[in-house]
């Protein structure tokens, strides 16, 4: 199997781009890539994407982004796994290079969110969880992460505020980070005060929507000479239950610890091996549970890691480094690819004030509903 | 790049089927499939699929068709390309077996579409057209057709009553076909006496929509042995504007001709190889410009193959063999998968009244949009 290199990263501002339409902020990001790659075409294009249809009535997204940015006649299609779109777009698109059926694609993600009414958006969110068990009884996508939440509180005896940590080194971290939309730090103060959403979740637990695109350029690894290629080392998709109720523990994400697992196994690494973690805290709830699925944090004790700052940049496991979907923004397909430009910026030395000192081994891990689906990615520097 | 095998098929009858969700059609045609290959477990699952999250309100149904039918924390994700999200889906699993990355995995397709209201189902299909630029304009993916066969109609100097043939053909096939829609012969006379849709475009030009799944399970084809091996020899994707207007020529359908062409080099044929040739006839004025694309017929002359009976399966280049989208049904993002499903049961000698004698080599061509996103898949028996 051919290694995968990223040649080069693009992305738009995370924020609310009323003034663009979903092609216009696609192709921003896609010739952002292909410039910093170095290149004027690729041979496909797979687009990460979740809700177009529902919020832009417009499908087909990799037919009409291809021919907008002028890359004539490619191979381009939409892969969708909920909020786990890009990443999934990302994994597909590794494989079109690893069989050998091409020799340079883009990996990218796009969504296009602010201009409609909140309650549009929250069912689009919702037809990422189960339609016939979970959103028909009324559960929104926020709720459905509320109870996983509140189960956690209780089953292991931490308090709400003791998550504070986990946003408030998300918007720490995004201050310095040009494409983030909530470029402002917050203090312990005001998230034991800000307005609760679905209790315990309240508005600084949970991650602002946002219009914007990510993309990568990638080629054959051994197609590259001199230093600092970075290849992607371990990719892997895991599934469980859409349904969070059909799961015999919601507080353990399984397809996590499985997609890691793959990843690691395929990275020759463990979980000690990684020094930046681009995690999925679309709420602060999910970024305990996925540091305890992969292995930085036994079951039930991930917001001693937050307590202790371990997680902000100089710590031993930094995450959300670049403001997190937290503090950059969640534009929910776009967000897997958003990661993964975050780790290649770690890795290129190109972070800027939350630079990870040293970092070489980076890991992106996107998440498709409550769990359901998935996406693990290692990135090494060769 | 490894060869990919066709071991398995499944598929649902093509109807109304109000009393199943979607994925409890899924569910079917990969339990068939599976069955048919006689394995328990794939690795990997790629859903084509259009119009879930608009007409369902459920996304990610990859994870949820995975656990619905036990093939647990496996990958799985929706691969969308408007109509052709079926034959995208292979594309992309095709890529999973030749990178090395799985041993098995499963294709397949599913739509459903029949319990809404029309105006809905019209308004979910205008997302294969370009929303900003066409569908604002009130124009109708049926619409869009009529002008093309309007235009073909007026350059070519073709009578509406011309294009009898595909769709008299498709009907008389489809009638000995258990999955088909529409398992009604239908005359001359009811073809030029059918209710106007969108002129020209009556409602015997025109595919029904349907709900529907198909599946097929592959594997390497060197980890098979024995005889009559249904190899995957061609794949390919290719696109175009979306926007019909975009294009020099909008009676050409130029990504048609550049995935057959791909497709026929990857196999070292050309259009003298084809034995059956599952087009896209959603319209029957599609059928037409397909054959001409593909190098069945020179330009503006496509009616001429159906007009002197070459279409039929005892014809030179039998289209449509089950039914077509026209007799069989357009689920449509199943409906990618009911073609390769339909070629392999042509390959494989099960094709019944409308085997294709001696049938060894077969295309399936899949179309998103009004020609912006074209697949083609070339299999062989061997």
């Amino acid at each position: 199997m051919r290694e995968v290199a990223i040649i080069g990263i693009g992305q738009t501002p995370v924020g609310e781009h009323w003034e663009k339409s979903i092609r216009e902020i696609a192709g921003e990001a896609v010739l952002a890539a292909l410039n910093d790659a170095r290149r004027d075409s690729v041979e496909g294009l797979y687009v990460g994407n979740m809700m177009s249809g529902i919020i832009s009535q417009q499908e087909n997204l990799g037919a009409l982004i291809a021919d907008w940015v002028g890359l004539k006649n490619i191979e381009a299609v939409k892969v969708e796994a909920a909020c786990g779109s890009g990443a999934a777009a990302l994994r597909i698109a590794i494989n079109a290079i690893a069989s050998g059926a091409m020799e340079a694609v883009i990996a990218m993600g796009v969504e296009k969110m602010t201009e409609n009414k909140s309650s549009e958006i929250t069912a689009a969110l919702a037809t990422a969880a189960d339609a016939d068990f979970e959103s028909a009884q009324g559960l929104s996508f926020v709720s459905l992460n509320a109870l996983i939440m509140q189960r956690y509180l209780y089953e292991y005896g931490w308090k709400h505020t003791d998550f504070a940590p986990f946003s408030i080194n998300a918007h720490a971290n995004a201050v310095h980070n040009p494409n983030a939309r909530l470029r402002e730090p917050i203090s312990l103060k005001d998230y034991q005060e800000a307005r609760m959403i679905s209790a315990p979740i309240n508005l600084l637990d949970a991650s602002p929507i946002g219009d914007g695109a990510a993309a990568l350029v990638l080629v054959p690894a051994d197609s590259l000479h001199g230093e600092k290629i970075i290849s992607i080392v371990g990719s892997a998709i895991a599934t469980d239950t859409v349904a969070v109720h059909d799961r015999p523990d919601p507080l353990w994400l399984t397809a996590a610890e499985k997609s890691c697992k793959k990843a690691y196994s395929m990275a020759g690494i463990d979980a000690d091996d990684i020094d930046v973690f681009e995690l999925h805290d679309a709420f602060s709830i999910m970024s305990a549970l996925s540091l305890e699925a992969c292995g930085f944090a036994e079951r039930g004790k991930g917001p001693y890691l937050a307590l202790e700052g371990e997680i902000s940049p100089k710590g031993s496991i930094p995450i959300s480094t670049l403001g997190g979907l937290k503090g950059r923004g969640h534009p929910v397909g776009a967000t897997g690819i958003y990661q993964v430009v975050e780790v290649v910026q770690q890795l290129r030395g190109e972070a800027g004030e939350t630079q990870v000192d040293g970092a070489r081994i980076g890991m992106a891990q996107n998440i498709g509903g409550s769990g359901a689906n998935i996406i693990t990615h290692i990135l090494k520097v060769k």
